[in-house]
């Protein structure tokens, strides 16, 4: 369990896969992520250069992204903030690292191969881009401390407070009054079920903020964006409005025929859940309200419908083909490295061969379009 | 060309490579490298223990190993800076963060998998290793900068001030006075050429001890030990009392009768080279008492023919084939990757068995024992 929890840390509410191949989170998703985020860049950009109080002294600036995984994506946000940071004359001379922190499997290898080079110390020539930051990154849990107290200034998270910190025991227990037959995730699954998955949630929430708190110094800034549902009711209906949705419930189709042809074991379904339950914005207020709390709201709002697109959307909407080639690349960079944990690689396969003839036919009778929509969570705390 | 360099970061005199199997550099040279290190540790934990002031404030305590790549020692040194520190009790709650630095080559994930788990909050169960410190890889090269000004408290490196910044040009230009006809490293070399490698390696003593006084607090310390020549003359015969000679030697032997064969075409032997070139004391000394100096000699000594061992003598010694394939996996771990860029892998395969019977021949002849040895210089400079 520990272990299919590890390798489900990711983002569009699939794990990652590493590497530079076809159907690696690399590839696939950092182009729809850098449109997600547009939903926290103005926001961000007018703190930082309106709000933030950068540390006293000549000292380095730290910024950390939580979950970082790999990709362009990543990379860019870290540019934003320095770039943006180092925009105010006051703050322009000083260091900045750039700390990239997620689970020991990611790949750190191919993140750190994506860097651009350091900036030269005569300028360079111009022709190549460089960075003005140094860059490190960090193995571990973000549910747990990752960092030494009071020592970063900005922390960013996107696309992870979704993520639990484990699958709750008693979804996989056949004996359990909360086991969640034949379902994948907590959406669709039975209200209880749905519960246990929200409740395990909660928990990640609070473990989260109480580390970020110890972590950061006062005044730094805690920047995030996730998924989300419109309140604390229903986790089971929490993805029925994004456009996810159909992914998630193509492959558990997909999978229901595979066990009902007796290609696949039942229990295989029975065993696998998405780590995953999206929080409301009051769920995280209470968090952050607590009366421990060390976090002011700068702010926190919750965007209905938000659109996203990929970068190249006539391309993919070209044919029934395309479209499910573009999803089937998602499905096998999110959660590919989940259902490798699994089960055979041939189940695998046959997995995503039917999840993609399932996704031409939703093509052929309604014939989508982009943009995508996602309902979101994302909010500005700052370390009181 | 700066390929090959990037790739031939590493330790023991050859460049590591990556992973877990056999060959690799975690498996082979790790526990040699951990004998080796007793060249240091008395010194280093006598000043961190009685010497050493730590930051003022409770802010963390900022570690880095330069050119960690992966392994056992790797760890087993933060582990050792930080559990002398925390010996004592001015210092023992102050959190302390470890970074590991190296090319981007180097194979991080492979590292971040070695790490013990973070130190519980509970106290643990008290059955498996916890580390107290928090860890970071940092991607990049030790002859720039890789760390925010004044930044770092403790610094080490061990087995990388040998290594060149990089293979300087003439040396593989056929229509140059200094091209390294038939040889793979300056030891051996002509005089001259051997002169353009020192002068390169002065080079890079500059660069990285002008980085590291950048990047050290004041009060920072910086220890270090490498393969060091007697004195600045002869660095054509720099390696004449070292143990790692013999496999140098032997490789050159294997790479020209392979050219006389026929099975080699010769340009690929010179236009190979090993980019280490071992600095004398003096040579060190002249950097760091630059009239620019930043730093405090606390101790700086030539240590001729420290000895040092393997974990497991008797069995490489057992016989012939067992002797040979020891030395086979340090070139494999050391040189596999220098040699993997340079030619095709059926050419590299012929060169370790070729290498490989000489290595037999030389245990029948000589019955070689244990304890290898080495010229070691080791320092502990303190930022002023």
């Amino acid at each position: 369990m520990a272990q299919r929890t590890e390798e489900s840390k990711g983002k569009l509410s699939f794990a990652t896969q590493g590497g530079q191949g076809e159907g690696s989170y690399s590839k696939s998703n950092s182009a729809a992520s850098k449109t997600l985020s547009a939903c926290i860049v103005p926001s961000l950009e007018e703190f930082l250069l309106h709000h933030f109080s950068p540390p006293q002294g000549a000292g380095p600036i730290y910024y950390a992204d939580f979950g970082c995984a790999v990709g362009a994506n990543t990379i860019g946000l870290a540019k934003f903030v320095t770039e943006t940071l180092k925009s105010r004359p006051e703050i322009s001379e000083r260091d900045f690292l750039c700390y990239f922190a997620d689970l020991p499997t990611n790949d750190f290898n191919t993140l750190f191969n994506q860097f651009p080079p350091l900036a030269s110390r005569d300028g360079g020539n111009g022709n190549v881009e460089e960075r003005t930051w140094f860059a490190a990154g960090v193995p571990g849990n973000q549910f747990n401390r990752m960092f030494p107290r009071s020592s970063l200034h900005v922390a960013i998270t996107t696309l992870t407070l979704h993520y639990l910190p484990e699958i709750p025991k008693s979804i996989t227990d056949e004996s359990s009054p909360t086991f969640n037959r034949g379902c994948i995730s907590s959406h669709g699954a039975s209200p209880a079920v749905a519960e246990v998955f929200a409740d395990t949630s909660r928990e990640g929430l609070r473990k989260f903020f109480q580390c970020r708190a110890e972590e950061l110094a006062s005044g730094g800034v805690l920047a995030f964006y996730f998924p989300s549902r419109p309140d604390r009711a229903h986790p089971e209906r929490q993805m029925s409005e994004d456009s996810m949705q159909l992914a998630l419930w193509k492959v558990e189709t997909a999978w229901r025929e595979l066990v009902a042809e007796g290609v696949m074991p039942e229990e295989l379904l029975d065993t696998f859940n998405v780590p995953n339950c999206h929080p409301s914005k009051e769920e995280v207020e209470e968090v952050v309200d607590h009366e421990t709390s060390c976090f002011h709201i700068q702010k926190l709002e919750y965007i209905h419908k938000h659109p996203f697109s990929p970068p190249n959307p006539e391309l993919i909407l070209k044919d029934a083909q395309s479209y499910a080639k573009w999803w089937t690349g998602i499905l096998r960079g999110g959660l590919g490295g989940m259902l490798s944990a699994h089960m055979a690689p041939e189940l695998t396969e046959a997995l995503m061969e039917r999840f993609s003839k399932h996704i031409e036919k939703d093509y052929l009778e309604k014939k989508p379009q982009f943009p995508m929509i996602m309902n979101i969570c994302m909010g500005i705390l700052i370390r009181k």
